[in-house]
This record gives C-alpha cells, sequence and structure tokens, in this order.
C-alpha cells in the first residue's frame, strides 16, 4: 500500500514537471538575479511568480536538469551550449536544490551554499511578502560569533555560534537570559544564522521594541542521532519506535554538562533555568520536547517548530514540568497540517488541552509554507517576542 | 612573444596532465578522506605523495575532468557510471579546485567550500609538515565574530570578522592593539578564518607565548577595486599602469572613515596609531603598501604577503612614514620568487635596503609554496610574533 501510494506521489510529480515544461510561454518574463548568488552572478533569477530560473553552461553535456522541492525539469540547451529552464512557482521564503549534469548531482554555480539535506549545496530564495521582518537593515546589531570549545562528553574540539544582542559590548555589567535554538536533521550549526537569519529576526524585533534582548546559542545536535530506519531495514533490524529510546541523551549530555556551562563561563547570562530556553526545528523540536521534558530545572521556556508537540501525558510524566514551565511554544507551516503530519498526536489538539490545564501555550500556523525554512522563521519571529517576559 | 610563451606553458600544463595518467600504476595507495571534506563524505581523499583523488557519480556523462592548480586531468569510469582519477602530487597546504562534467566547471560535492578565485567552490588541504602551527587544539580559543555595520562611505550595510585573543571576555578592563588584515583578488572577508586558519595561528601562538594578544579585523577589499585591464581592453581602452593611481582609495577611505571608528566603539582597543598593524596578502598586500605609505600616523606596523614590496623611494616619498614605521614584513613563497615574480621591484633587494638604511624589516621566504594560502598562514605565523612588541 505505501509503494503505491510512492508511485502515484511520484507520477504527481513527473505530470508536475511536465506541466512546467509546457506552459513555459506563459511564464513571466520579469526575473531578476536571486538575492542570494555568488557576486557577479547573474543566475539563478527568481520571478513574481516565485519561479526560479537556472542557467549552467555545459557545451557536452546531454541532459541536465533543475532538481527543486523534489521535482526535477528539464533545462534546454542553447546553440552556445549554455543550459537554461525554470521551475514551478515555489512558495515563499528558503529551498535547498541542486543541477543535474549528465547524471551528476551538483551545486549551482552561481548560487551561495548551504549546509542542509546533508550537504553543501544551492540555496534559493523566494521573496516573501513579510520578508522585512528577517531583511538586514540599518539598525543596531547584534553579533554572530564563533565559539570553539572542547567537549568533555565526545572528547573533542566543538564548535557552535553564538548570537549577542545589540549593545552586549556597551554595558558589560548587563547580564541576559539565553535560548539554545537547534537545527533540523541533515543540517548543523550555521543553519539557523545562514539561512534562518535569526540574528538578523532577533535585530529587528529588539530595534522595534518587540523582544527583550537575549544570548542564542546554535549547536550541532548531529552529534548523538542514530541512524535512520532505512539503514536499520537494510541491517535486517527494525527498530519498535521512532525515534528509539534514549536517541537524545547524547545531545542532551553533551549540551547539560558541556554546551551550557561554558556558554555561562564565557558570557554574561543570567545562569538559572528561569532565564533558560530551549527550541529547535524539525529533529531540534524533538529533541527540545525529550531534553526539557526531563530537565524542569533546567529550562523553563520551550519552543518546537515542525517537530512535534508535547501532550497531556508528556506533562503527567515529567514531574516538575508543568510547574516550572513558562511557555510552550509550538508551530507548523499549513502545508505540513494539510499533510497531516504531525510527528505523533495532534499537535493543536495537545496544545490546546495543556492551555486548558492552565499551562502558557501558543500554536502558531505559518500561511502557506512547508516544511521548510520560511516556517521557521516565522517560528521564532512569533516565539521570540513571547521570552523572558514573565 | 607573450603569447608563444603561453602555449609553451600550455604544452608542458598538458603533457603534466597525460603524464599523470601514464604513471597512474606507481600512485602510492594510501589515500585518505580529506580533512576539509563535507561529514561523511569519502571523496575527496589524498595519499602520501600529495595526490589528491576525486571521485562523483555521472552515470550519463562521457567527459569528466578534474581541474587543479591551472591543469585538467581526465578521471576514468567504471561500470557504475562514477569517475575515478587522481592529480600530479601538490604543493603543501591548501589548493582551490573545481570538476569538469561533459563541460560544466562545478564544485565537488564531497569538499567543503571556500571563496576564492572570484567564487565559492572547492579546496583541498595536502597535509603539509609544518601543519601543527594552525591545528585545531584543545588550547584557550579566542573567537572570531560576524560584525555587520553601515558604511557612510559606501551608503550600504557591510561587514566584516574580527578576531578577539582568549581571555577577552574574561578581563574586561584590558585593552588591545589591532591588526586589520587583508584578503587577495577574487578572495573576500571570509578567507583568512575559512581557509587563512588565521584564528588558528594566533590561538596556538599565544598558547606558546610566542605573540602577544590583538585583535584581528578581516574586512573585504575587493569594494573598490576597477576592473582589471583584460576588460578594459574589450572596451577599448587600456590603462597606462596597472594598478591605475588611485585604485585603492575606494577601500583606504572605507577602512579610515568607516571600519576604524566602527571597530574602536565596538571593541576594546588601544585606540592609536603606534598600536595598529595594517596587513595584506596580494592584492591587499598591494592596498597596504598604498594606505600605510599614504597614513604613517594611522600604522606603524606593516607586512605585505606575496604582494609586492616597499622600496626606499616609496619611503623617501612618504613624508613620516620612516619615523612612524615600526615594523615592515615582506614575504613570499619561494616559487613565487623562482617565477621572478614580485610586484615591480626585488622584493627582498627593497627590504634589505630599508634594514640598511635603519628601519626595523624583515623578509621571509616560504619553503616549496607558490602563491597560495600555505604562503599566506606561513607570513601570517611569522609576522604576528614581531607585532606591538616595541
Amino acid at each position: 500500500m505505501k509503494n503505491k501510494i510512492r508511485v502515484f506521489l511520484l507520477a504527481i510529480l513527473m505530470m508536475c514537471g511536465m506541466f512546467s515544461v509546457r506552459i513555459q510561454a506563459q511564464v513571466v518574463e520579469d526575473f531578476k538575479p536571486s538575492a542570494v548568488n555568488q557576486p557577479g552572478k547573474q543566475y539563478p533569477m527568481v520571478n513574481s511568480e516565485g519561479r526560479v530560473r537556472v542557467q549552467i553552461s555545459a557545451p557536452e553535456a546531454t541532459h541536465v536538469q533543475f532538481d527543486i522541492s523534489a521535482v526535477k525539469y528539464d533545462l534546454i540547451k542553447d546553440e552556445n551550449g549554455i543550459w537554461t529552464g525554470e521551475c514551478a512557482p515555489q512558495d515563499e521564503g528558503f529551498h535547498y536544490y541542486q543541477l543535474w549534469v549528465d547524471g551528476a548531482a551538483v551545486p549551482d554555480p552561481g548560487s551561495l551554499y548551504y549546509y542542509g539535506a546533508s550537504r553543501w549545496g544551492s540555496g534559493i530564495e523566494i521573496p516573501a511578502k513579510d520578508q522585512d521582518f528577517y531583511a538586514l537593515k540599518n539598525v543596531p546589531h547584534g553579533q554572530v560569533t564563533e565559539q570553539i570549545y572542547y567537549s568533555e562528553q565526545s572528547k573533542s574540539m566543538r564548535r557552535c555560534f553564538v548570537y549577542t544582542p545589540p549593545g552586549y559590548n556597551k554595558d558589560i555589567n548587563k547580564k541576559y537570559p539565553v535560548l539554545y535554538l537547534q537545527h533540523g536533521g541533515g543540517e548543523d550549526e550555521t543553519g539557523w544564522s545562514n539561512q534562518g537569519h535569526a540574528n538578523l529576526i532577533m535585530d529587528n524585533l529588539i530595534a522595534d521594541g518587540k523582544s527583550v534582548p537575549f544570548i542564542i546559542v546554535m549547536d550541532n545536535g548531529t552529534w548523538a542521532m542514530p541512524r535512520p530506519p532505512r539503514n536499520r531495514d537494510q541491517q535486517g533490524e527494525r527498530p519498535r519506535e521512532w525515534p528509539p529510546k534514549g536517541w537524545a541523551d547524547g545531545f542532551m549530555n553533551t549540551l547539560l554538562e558541556d554546551i551550557i556551562p561554558m556558554i555561562d563561563v564565557n558570557y554574561r547570562t543570567i545562569a538559572d533555568g528561569e532565564h533558560r530556553a530551549m527550541a529547535g526545528l524539525s529533529m531540534g523540536g524533538m529533541q527540545t520536547r525529550v531534553i526539557t521534558l526531563a530537565n524542569p530545572d533546567v529550562f523553563s521556556y520551550v519552543g518546537m517548530f515542525s517537530g512535534g508537540s508535547i501532550s497531556p501525558e508528556d506533562v503527567e510524566n515529567a514531574p516538575g514540568f508543568k510547574e516550572k514551565n513558562k511557555l510552550l511554544f509550538i508551530s507548523y507551516g499549513s502545508r505540513e497540517l494539510e499533510n497531516g503530519r504531525g510527528f505523533g498526536g495532534d499537535p493543536k489538539a495537545n496544545t490546546e488541552a495543556l492551555k486548558e490545564a492552565g499551562m502558557n501555550t501558543h500554536f502558531y500556523v505559518s500561511p502557506l509554507t512547508a516544511h521548510e525554512w520560511q516556517s521557521w522563521r516565522r517560528g521564532l519571529h512569533e516565539f521570540a517576542p513571547l521570552l523572558f517576559t514573565k
């Protein structure tokens, strides 16, 4: 049955791809170079419909494709060996993509590169109606700092990125609360600042007086993830539950034993659970759920973006969580909910049930976005003003 | 005549390429994944001879090449459509490279990416005998911070990276001297920390007590570069001198009017010329020459890595430079000097003449390296201990 659904979805995706080629004459010709191109590069371009047009020189190639949002579009070759083509209109926001040159999956030499989908590769930005909230403006800016440290848990050098808010270096007696903010599966510690623009979101919120200033720590949560089920199947093992019990322990240990103490020593933090938050997207949200439920003394503000929810049963089984928690924020992209995605349980029902039980919960849905960065940028933008206000 | 030399060199390069294919049987089979691969990637690999072996899946391709150090090597396809091949032994250190898939120049999906040669693309690290000086070790680490600021000169937002030494956040009353450190042509503000490892070089020197701690500011000097002569030719113009007079004024203005004041406000600097240095590689060295000669009150320590030298005539024509200057450091890779490269004048003779005239000059030659990052890492490693000691 599952295979049948897969074949059906594949057929639809292929039809979409063919359809985009057929309606090429109707493409609106107002393409402009993408905002995230490499310096001096004209392609990729984006038009007002949200279509992306790519171009690459490959004179000896016979088949070149543009691969975005799980659809591959054939490019067309001109007499100079330049291949050009565009995709169907994309959702607002950021998307990973790649090119296929005669069967080789490669980054587009025109785009900037981002870590996601378990590789450094191309990304594109479809201008969003609300892009002002993460735009680079002439407001006071905080800083993103690369912090190198030794981890006793992994016996190795690690690094994270630390956002300090505007003014951090001015009033050197002031101390700040801290948000630990995690990326998703196949991403790393660079995601939230590179493609998430967490720093610009905070700079703009603080400039508008909508958020109190706080520190954000963005570390690498991939460290302790077990292999996904597909690999287990190949080994003839099938885990009974996914993710398996204890899957977040590795990152939990390094977070509690290495990262938080290191941050509290090196930055001017208010080093208690009442001034500490944890949030994450997708896998990072799932980690946030496990780690904050188990450590209500350590974190009192919790955010999960497209990464599941916390149920009344979870809270019942987590002594102290309900009493200590000051905020539980759950968000999804609307297209994720259309698809019935929720990583176990109904996230909206769970969140409302906990609100009725007296907790300070919030449920946010990002309009017309999927399991992608625009949902998570908006999630952070809604979450941050609620932090450290109690 | 020049064209004949070019053809001759090209012929030699092509022969080298063919030669590498012929001697494939003699390649030492001790390849290991490169230290700068993407997470989980086995290729590219490097062996003990300094050969690089690349591999890419391109089942439909008919011609795939590995392009490194200005030589293209043909890869060989196996029955699964995987292309593999290696280059001749490379010099120790860091090299940019790319792949050609049926005529498309693309980054290697296995490598990390760096900005150089005017593009984000692949880099490879050939382990060097002296690599310990830029290794990531468990010593106290400084921080590299992304600093966003508004430039009045260019009426736009800009960014730089700022290295603050270990302990900067501990003793918050201490003030530090500052080195302004510039990248080369086709590179940007990310080069000195990403591929140059300037932060690790400093952390290790400071841990060994070989350098006093200071701040390093790495900004983008490309801003004001005029078009190179080739483009001018296409327009029918040919500049009489290269670089043309005034070519460094744009960056000089933003450095003096925007960057230095911004750094002195946001960091704990000793804000005078006696505690300020400027250095750069290649184009950045040429900028350093022009800017420091014109501003002896602003900078008293000067370094130029593979970027020309300062002659006795330069000093004569720069009032105050000789009196104010505390250090003039000139370096090259030995292979650059073999090729007679010196960007005008004999850098060694110039530097020695100024030493005889009473200036504190140093001339350093990096053994067996060319116009590449290993020369510049070593240049910084020799230069830094001489800084701010007078």
